[in-house]
């Protein structure tokens, strides 16, 4: 088998189908660290969003395409010729790109959500797989829910798709109904009932409903798929897509059993796992493969001594061949600018000139009150300090004060606005309902607050604190992210940064944020 | 196939694998609620232990062995004489019992960490297996490492342990290497060249390096295995081991292609990872099969249009077929004990008619200060102000105060303690920190904080804040957990439940934990 034979794309999915999933509201600054970070880790093509779906998804594509050069830049678009059209123009700028539409072919789609006859799906394929074509020359065809699909219909809509200048067919689970045997005989049958030209690239597209992603698109790539599509952290709709970093690890540690390749740099697994964790809000458990906080034995602090006589009586990778953390490095108060640029760069994160300044005169204050200075430090402040604040804000914290443990919590908070400043108070069942309710009575709004987690960057208690937030109000979902030392004052943060995000995404649709929580006076 | 052909065992080590990885300081009360319910969902086989490593462990698994009927009761033991007597001494009031002893049969794991030659490798199976077949009738053997062993001396290994008396042979894929097509293979080759008694039930037992646990466990059904080991939540060493509810819910969702079946109640999947989930303190991702948050299209608020036109659109299974939350039935001032009774049973807690009363007491006085109380709520309450309240404290928090948001923050705690009353202050860096260094001061102790999350239990901002944290001292590791309204209450408590388990451990172990941190006045 020649290299080229053996080498599979990785197709990342982790900013469209990954960033759906997660509430859709990374911003433009976030999915741009995200996909730079990718082109850093050598994935072949990054699905960038879908551009179609509204001004701001079109102009974040579009940046994307003109600031990561390592990658081919995709944008998904239906089959409609509205949908191309903003595709291409916003992948256009990109030295490398591709346009991927989809439509699906299988008899409970087409009737139910499509109600399209399999004739019209087929001329679908074939008038938006020829526009494409004619603005881009790399083209994706997507038959959604493939893998219930009739085969000979399938087949012939991979041809229809082949022959109007796709060059890549892919083949979704999108349910995640597959298994890997069954998978493995489905991609060699449309591989061969295709019997596409050479240089057309069969890719599969697997869901995770059963716990099998990873394994069906082995399976897929033993059949003769050369490209997977996945994401970070397995991320996606419902139990997600296959997870990027098991599929390639699965790949190089068994490459004696598979004989594939990718053109990863594994040792940006780690990084890229943090990042993606860390914006889109998707806590990592401790027992995820490769990326997981346990998924090393000596981290585990299990099985002592036989990994102390020979690592490999229980690891089967090495810790450093995917970027995990070893002996920590640990930054302080006499590190300098340039220790700290580099440390900024490991941890994968991209930064103007002027954005280090800002980050290093934060580090400096934080090491005023703080003797070590994590990397999950430095990370949490850039992620909620530097990358938020790109955003034009509504609010802003100016200060807060609270009186807790005897009585009712009592809360005080003043914020900075267009309008001037604003400030009041409030009582309540605890610091952080009194914080809240001030800062209601303040901004004359109550979102629904549908999840709250507070989590330490390190092991001390005066760890920076950092508050993740899901905020709800007339229909618009958004998270919020604040960092302080103060665990109030980080859920206070948090919040106010939801409340921003939920006004830039109204305007954005038009839509009319409700004053009050239904029934909250009840 | 006949239907006993077609039956698959669970065998779940969610309290044995699970827990070792989990920091292994799940209480005696918490444990048997996990039993408990795993008896209810139907498991087969519960590993609850491994009574020779202390005699806490072996405490715990004989109360599990006498409370729980529903299931075979197993516990884990080396070869060694002591720990097969220290088994079947903890296992024997079962009225089904097993005693499951391993030793590892490859190169690697014989050299380095057992230092024996196969043959003496064969004599220690030999000879454990017979005594422990002499004690009990039911007898597990397990050939750790075997997807790395060489093929003809584990058959031998095998061999040996079948007509010693073992009725379970189980291969563990202990490092996760193997991947589903080379594990159906091997799997298939020991089970031809061990040709067993009809009656011997092959097993295996996975682990999820590489993301493929589960699909490993499936491709060893089709080669003849007939029982899998596997864990709720995929808890387990390093990546964990096959997920119980993946796996069982990929046979029956599968069950036309793979024509097996388990007699788990999958209705109670839900409870039982819920469960798991809050006593173990590991969370469960949003993304997770089966069981996470975004597991079904209706949760993910996704393909909204397909899945209201036709569910199957985009489900393979019914979320009430996994007992998936649906609509939420809310408890509040007007539920009466009888509705609170059955809510605890349906969330999988197992409580007598005096703790009822007192979580009864504890649910009355939450709804003075709240207007729904939500399931996730009352969970909260039982394991943290029931469960963990059924051991000895040597701490128990009387009050706090916190003022924080100018200046530096400052707290003030008291302490109840056997030795009499103590309160001491400090000021800190937000008032967490205030509060915990207060606490350190009053106790004159201070662990290390090796992590610490704080979580909310629902929608408001008066949701019970429920904190986790993990302490280290003296080389001993605890969690320990706390709930309240008021977030640094909880947060307050979980440090002081977790001291009080750092001191249970000591004393049981014969540590002593140390005073100060190493280092920390630097």
């Amino acid at each position: 088998m020649s290299n080229t034979e053996g080498h599979v794309r990785i197709f990342d999915t982790t900013l469209r189908d990954g960033e759906q999933a997660a509430g859709g509201n990374l911003n433009a600054a976030e999915k741009l660290q995200i996909a730079r970070q990718l082109g850093r880790l050598g994935v072949d093509i990054i699905e960038a969003g879908f551009p179609a779906a509204s001004p701001g998804d079109f102009a974040c594509v579009e940046t994307i395409a003109r600031e990561v050069t390592e990658s081919v830049i995709a944008g998904l678009a239906r089959t409609k010729e509205e949908d191309i059209r903003a595709c291409y123009g916003a992948v256009k700028d990109a030295p490398r790109h591709r346009i991927h539409t989809f439509i699906a072919t299988s008899p409970i789609h087409m009737q139910y959500k499509l109600k399209m006859t399999p004739e019209e799906v087929l001329e679908e394929i074939r008038s938006a797989v020829s526009l494409a074509r004619r603005l881009a020359e790399d083209v994706e065809f997507s038959a959604e829910d493939a893998s219930r699909s009739e085969l000979p219909f399938l087949i012939r809509a991979f041809k229809t798709a082949a022959e109007a200048g796709a060059s890549t067919l892919n083949i979704p689970d999108t349910v995640g109904y597959s298994t890997p045997e069954e998978f493995h005989d489905f991609c060699r049958s449309v591989i061969e009932g295709v019997n596409a030209p050479r240089e057309v690239v069969y890719s599969a597209h697997c869901h995770n409903d059963l716990g099998l992603a990873v394994a069906n698109s082995l399976a897929a790539i033993r059949a003769g798929i050369r490209q997977i599509e996945c994401t970070v952290n397995g991320l996606g709709e419902r139990a997600g897509n296959a997870s990027l970093e098991e599929t390639v690890m699965a790949l190089k540690t068994r490459s004696d059993r598979y004989g594939f390749f990718t053109k990863l740099d594994t040792t940006k697994l780690h990084s890229v796992s943090a990042l993606v964790s860390r914006l889109s809000g998707v806590h990592i458990p401790p027992n995820k493969a490769v990326v997981g906080a346990n998924a090393f034995a000596h981290q585990a602090g299990i099985h002592q001594h036989g990994v102390m006589t020979n690592p490999l009586t229980y690891e089967i990778m090495k810790p450093k061949d995917v970027g995990a953390p070893g002996t920590e490095l640990v930054l302080g108060k006499h590190s300098g600018r340039h220790a700290f640029r580099s440390r900024i760069e490991y941890l994968g994160y991209t930064l103007s000139d002027e954005e280090i300044d800002t980050a290093f005169a934060l580090f400096k204050k934080l090491c005023d009150s703080k003797k070590d200075v994590s990397d999950d430090d430095i990370a949490a402040l850039i992620a909620d300090e530097i990358l938020l604040t790109s955003q034009e804000n509504l609010y802003d914290l100016v200060r807060y004060s609270v009186k807790s443990g005897e009585g009712p919590a009592l809360a005080v908070v003043s914020l900075r606005s267009g309008k001037g400043a604003v400030s009041d108070a409030a009582t309540g069942n605890g610091p952080i309902d009194a914080a809240y309710r001030a800062v209601w009575r303040a901004i004359d709004m109550e979102p629904e607050l549908l999840s709250f987690h507070i989590k330490a960057t390190s092991d001390r208690s005066d760890a920076l604190g950092e508050t993740t937030v899901v905020l709800r109000s007339g229909g618009i979902t958004a998270p919020g992210r604040g960092v302080s030392t103060d665990v109030i004052e980080s859920a206070v943060k948090a919040f106010i940064n939801g409340v921003n995000r939920l006004h830039v995404l109204a305007s954005a649709k038009g839509v009319e944020l409700s004053k009050r929580r239904k029934n909250y006076l009840e």
